[in-house]
C-alpha cells in the first residue's frame, strides 16, 4: 500500500475508535427518537444528557449552555445572525480580518443587510492587538466575534482581554473555538465569554456535528425553527449517535491534553529543525502561543500548491490554507493580513500534525520538502 | 428481554444495515475532507459525488439540485427563510394548518419580523383544497409551502395541482416531503416543485442528515455562509459518512417501494380489521391517499396519552401526535384542523408501521389496544 502521512488534522482528523463504538449502539439498538416519551426513547435520551453534561464539563459550563448543531460553520452563523437584529441599524458587529470563512462570510450576509461590521487588523503574529478593538468599539457594538485560535497560523488570541474591553461596552463576545476546542484547555467561565464555537469532526469525533456554548441569559433568537429540541433554540430530530461521539472524543481528547501538547511540540521541534538543517529558507508564521501542531512555513521563493501536489504525490498531506480555501489558488487572508513577504507567501503550507503522527513521519516530511526545494530537482 | 414492538417509524427509523455497512469507511479510513485537493480526499469526494446523484435519481433531479444538509428540519427552515426577504414587507407566504413545527414555527418567525403569512385551512380528511388556495394567492404570494404527506395523519396533497395555481401567480412552491421520500413514489418533475425537503432518518438513514431539493434558478439565498461547500449555498464541512448513509438508504427504501407498499396495506388492514372485530369504537383519521404504514385513530372516549402510556408498559412504542409534540399533551393542531369530533379527539394515537414490522405484532398491538380498552381493564 502506498504511504500515507496525514498531517491536514487542522482540515478534519481521524475518528476517535472509542468514540465510534460509543456512537454503534445509537444506530441500530437505542435508536428511538429522543424527544419521545415511551421507554424505549429513554436510552437515547439518557446518552443526550450524559453527553450535554460530559461537554459541558471539558470547557467549564452548565449543561444547559450547550447547544448542539450540525457543525461550527453552523455554530458560527447562528452565534452571529441570531444576536445581531438585521432590522435595526444602530446595531454593529466587530470582528477580525483573519477569520474562518463561517464568521467573514456570516459577517458579509450581516454587512448586506445595512449593519456595520469592522474588521480588527492583526499584527505580524496573527495577534488581535486589544488596544485596536478598545479603538473601535462603542456603545452601539452589539457582538463582537474574535477567534480563539486560527485555522491557518494557530495563533491564539487573547480572549479575556478582548472579552474585558466588549464587556465594557455592554458588548457580548463570541469565540469562535473550532480549532481550540480539544486542543487547549479550555474554561468559559475564565475566559469570560458569551458564545463559543466548537466542531466535533476537529478533535476526533464525527463530521456533522458540533455545538455553540451559549451562556445563561445571554439574548440569542432561535437558529432552526421546529420542534423545539435544545431548549426550543435549535430544532431538528436530536443526531444521538454523532452527539455522543463527539462528546467521548472530547473527553478523550481533554484527558489526554496534556500528553498530546507535549507530543506535538516535540514533533514541531523536530520538523523545525530538520527543515532548518536541512538549509531552507522558511518562516514560520504565527505566535508563539499557538494550537499545538498548527504549523504555516513559508518558504522562499516557492509556490505553496505545488508544494501541496508534490508531497500529496508522495504520500503526504497538508494544506495550503483551510480546507475551505483548498481550491483558491490565491494567497490567503490571513497570510496577507499578516503581512509575509512577498517572496515567502506565495510558498506557504499548513502543517497540521495530530496525536497519531510519529517522529518518522515528521523526518520523511522533512525529507521530502528537502527533495521538493532540492535545486537540482 | 422485554418485548418490544416499534410502531413509531414517522418519528423515527432503525438504520438500514447496508447504509450502515456503507458509512463506515469514512469514520476511520477514508476520512479526508471533501473539500481537500490532495488524492487522499478523493475516495471523500468521489464518494460525495455518487450519492448526490443517487439521491438525485431517486426523485428524479439533477444531482446540481441537491442539497445536503443537517435534517428535515433545517431543510424547511432554509427553503422558507431562503426565499422570503423579510425586509420586503410586499412578501407574503401561504401554508397550511397541518404543517410541520418545522414549516409553521419558522413560518412564525417570518410573520414576525411583519411578513404576511396566510395558513390554509384543510378539510376532514387533513386534503389542502386547490379552491382555497385560488382563493388566497395574489401576485404578492412569494412562496406556497405544503406538506406532501402529513407526519400525523398521512394524507397527501394534492401537490401538483397546487403547484399550477402557485405558478400561475408566479410564486415559487415549497413541499415538507420528510415522511414521503423513501415511502412513495417522488418525481420532482412531475410534481414541477420548486423546492422539496427531505431527512434521512425518516427512511432508515442515518439522524443528523437531510437534503433540499432545489430546482435550478430557484432565487434563494444561502443558508450557512462559510467554506463555500454544497455549491456555495451550504457552508461546513460535507458530513460524508451520514451523506453515504443517507443515499444507501433511500437507494434500498427506492428499490423496495413496491413491496414494502404492498406489506404495509397488507399490516394496516389487519390492523384495523382486528380493531374492528375486537368491537372498539374508533375513527381512523386522514384521507385513502395516504403514507403507507401511518395510521392515526381516535378512540372514543379514551385519551392518547394514557394509551401511549400503557402500551409503552406492553413494550409498544406508538406515539400521541409528532415526536415533536410528544411533550404537549394537548390535542394537536391537526386533530383539531381536521375537526375530530371532541369525544375521539382526546383519544387519538398515531401507529406509524414500518418495512421491518410484521402481522404478528400487528396482531400484539391489537390485542394490547383491546385489553387496554375493555371495560373490565
Amino acid at each position: 500500500m502506498k504511504q500515507l502521512i496525514y498531517a491536514d488534522n487542522a482540515a478534519t482528523s481521524k475518528l476517535d475508535m472509542q468514540a465510534f463504538e460509543a456512537m454503534k449502539p445509537y444506530f441500530f439498538k437505542e435508536y428511538g427518537n429522543a424527544s419521545q416519551s415511551y421507554s424505549f426513547a429513554r436510552s437515547a435520551k439518557n446518552a443526550l444528557k450524559i453527553a450535554r453534561d460530559t461537554i459541558a464539563s471539558c470547557i467549564n459550563a452548565s449543561a444547559d449552555e450547550i447547544y448542539f448543531t450540525s457543525g461550527g460553520t453552523e455554530s458560527d452563523n447562528w452565534a452571529l445572525k441570531g444576536v445581531i437584529n438585521d432590522n435595526d441599524d444602530s446595531c454593529s458587529l466587530i470582528t477580525s480580518q483573519i477569520e474562518h470563512h463561517a464568521i467573514l462570510n456570516s459577517a458579509g450576509s450581516i454587512q448586506k443587510k445595512g449593519i456595520s461590521v469592522t474588521y480588527l487588523p492583526v499584527d505580524l503574529t496573527g495577534t488581535v492587538i486589544p488596544a485596536s478593538l478598545n479603538q473601535c468599539i462603542s456603545d452601539s457594538t452589539t457582538l463582537v466575534s474574535i477567534m480563539l485560535s486560527n485555522n491557518e497560523i494557530g495563533t491564539i488570541q487573547p480572549i479575556r482581554d478582548l472579552v474585558a474591553i466588549a464587556h465594557e461596552h455592554k458588548a457580548l463576545f463570541h469565540t469562535d473555538a473550532v480549532q481550540s476546542v480539544g486542543h487547549i484547555p479550555i474554561d468559559v467561565k475564565e475566559l469570560n465569554v458569551d458564545m463559543l464555537s466548537a466542531s466535533g469532526h476537529k478533535f476526533n469525533g464525527p463530521k456533522g456535528i458540533g455545538f455553540l456554548y451559549v451562556k445563561k441569559g445571554t439574548p440569542i433568537k432561535s437558529f432552526h425553527d421546529g420542534g423545539m429540541q435544545e431548549f426550543g433554540m435549535r430544532s431538528g430530530t436530536e443526531n444521538i449517535a454523532s452527539i455522543v461521539g463527539m462528546a467521548t472524543a472530547l473527553k478523550n481528547n481533554c484527558e489526554q491534553m496534556k500528553a498530546h501538547e507535549k507530543h506535538l511540540y516535540a514533533l514541531e521541534k523536530e520538523l523545525l529543525e530538520g527543515l532548518t538543517n536541512a538549509g531552507l529558507d522558511f518562516i514560520r508564521n504565527g505566535a508563539v502561543n499557538h494550537v499545538p501542531g498548527n504549523l504555516s512555513l513559508s518558504f522562499k521563493d516557492s509556490n505553496g500548491e505545488m508544494l501541496l501536489h508534490r508531497l500529496d504525490l508522495m504520500g503526504i498531506c497538508v494544506s495550503t490554507g483551510s480546507a475551505c480555501d483548498s481550491n483558491n489558488t490565491q494567497i490567503s487572508h490571513v497570510i496577507k493580513a499578516i503581512e509575509v513577504p512577498e517572496r515567502y507567501a506565495q510558498g506557504t503550507i499548513r502543517i497540521s500534525l495530530g496525536k497519531d503522527n510519529t517522529s518518522e513521519e515528521v523526518q520523511i516530511i522533512v525529507d521530502c520538502l528537502k527533495k521538493i526545494m532540492s535545486p537540482l530537482n
